[in-house]
């Protein structure tokens, strides 16, 4: 099961919370707070294999928080290196995911040492599937630094990169170990950014939870104009949301009720984004989504009527 | 555990073996005997979840197999289409793995599809990590041609590619869901390529066998002039060693006394297949195995005495 709980670990009281997500054998914590990042080392060590870890991140993410957490991992006496990748949806493709491979193996990894995924969902994505195929499988960790990696794809393992044919059509479930959630990260995002992410939070309310549809249509302006308190509410009930879908559906094989149902709104989105090019500078993968829930009006929903809102 | 026993199903007495790897959640069956490809179909329905093949061969092994396969499954009433990729260890690089999921995509492959390796290691690994990372996951049917592949690499779930820093650094376990070792395919086989198989025979012998070893000794010259009744006894012997090992360390964790134990040969193997070029034309995986036993001399092995025979 899924608990929801202040954390007990630290003496004083935490201010972070702590969720699990519950797979036999694959079991994590997803971790969410503001200043997080500051704290990875410290938080990470319990899931590391050896004190040895590298951070896979992007040209964006790298100049507002790679140092942040390098000095983290190293004030807790733990050996950071660090891999940079292009930002963007065009990160997603096999050249990189070679390239970044090598990069890994040029430093050496060894099949103890964890890869940190720090950046959104396409660094997650890219990383976790690295991480699922470099030597047979290293161990992960998710440290997503936007909403809609907060909120969706930091957590349940799905990895994988995008081909000719269509979207994350290779890849691997591969889960992490532990998930990062700083939410102060989130005031570093566009505005359009902001609303990506949170279509997708939107879309746990439709799904199965209507008093938390409410508390999105009660909330939603102040969340995006950048209420941080309302924006880790947020994170924490999606994350829950999210945890408890995987934990019923780990690979998604369940024909009804698993967790398919969260691919709402993604069956003409990743169409959409094909169209577009998936490098963001015309459809960010939230807005499509956002724009098939629209086209598809949620038919067959009991909150159908709502749809036009998400 | 592993039991050897003669299969049941079939009203007729079977003219076959089967063998099972259990693994929890991943059992399954290897079936060995004599003309086996012809009754693939018929053989692997049990474990298809849609009646779908897809195989995948190269381009030594079609004009010898393939036939017969894609006939015994058109028979049985499967649909099968096939994929040939260049014969060779250059197959198992980062491109030509790219080459072949283009294709499976191509073909329109669904999460329920199986692929079927058709051919030695080379097909094997490169089959298996495609089946490990399309669509996040499919099964996969080894139908190893090769004494090599029957004896070592078809069975166990490690699957992958090459790069320049080394063998084997990027893949998956993955374990397929049947194995059909036809040993009439042994048959086809040069003399040089029976011989790299027999070093890994042998090895099982070496770790763990005293018996099996003596037998090897007593029956290896016959067997490599051509003794089919040995070859599928060898093929046997070494599938239970290989299973029993599997089983007890599927993931090769275990610091002592697990799977590593098979790695026996294979420290500077790599290094002077690496030095080699991995193209096969100067040296055989089984022959630098066979040459890094002898350089080694098993040193701390009880059977130590005996290495200079491998």
């Amino acid at each position: 099961m899924t608990a929801l709980s202040a954390a007990s670990a630290a003496p004083a009281s935490p201010d972070y919370d702590t969720l699990s997500v519950d797979l036999a054998g694959r079991a994590y914590d997803i971790q969410i707070g503001e200043g997080l990042l500051a704290r990875a080392g410290a938080l990470s060590r319990a899931v590391l294999r050896q004190p040895r870890v590298v951070i896979v991140t992007d040209s964006h993410v790298a100049p507002l928080h790679l140092k942040t957490v390098e000095d983290s991992y190293r004030a807790a006496g733990i050996d950071a290196a660090s891999v940079i990748v292009p930002a963007g949806e065009g990160s997603k493709r096999f050249d990189r995911l070679q390239a970044l491979l090598d990069d890994l193996l040029d430093a050496r990894i060894e099949r103890r040492t964890t890869l940190v995924a720090l950046g959104g969902g396409v660094i997650g994505d890219l990383t976790g599937f690295a991480a699922a195929i470099a030597l047979r499988g290293l161990n992960f960790i998710q440290v997503p630094t936007t909403l809609l990696a907060q909120v969706d794809s930091s957590v349940g393992g799905k990895t994988g990169i995008n081909t000719e044919q269509g979207k994350n059509l290779v890849g691997a479930f591969h889960q992490p170990r532990l998930v990062l959630c700083d939410t102060a990260t989130l005031a570093t995002l566009p505005p359009r950014e902001l609303r990506a992410g949170y279509a997708e939070v939107v879309k746990y309310g439709l799904i199965d939870d209507p008093e938390f549809f409410a508390w999105c249509e009660a909330n939603g302006s102040a969340l995006l104009a950048g209420d941080a308190e309302l924006q880790a509410e947020a994170v924490r009930r999606a994350c829950l949301a999210k945890a408890r879908v995987v934990e019923g559906d780990e690979r998604e094989e369940k024909a009804e009720g698993g967790r398919a149902l969260l691919n709402l709104g993604h069956t003409f989105a990743h169409a959409l984004e094909a169209e577009a090019g998936y490098d963001g500078r015309t459809l960010l993968h939230g807005e499509a989504v956002g724009i098939d829930s629209k086209l598809r009006g949620h038919r067959g929903h009991r909150r159908a009527n709502d749809a036009g809102k998400v």
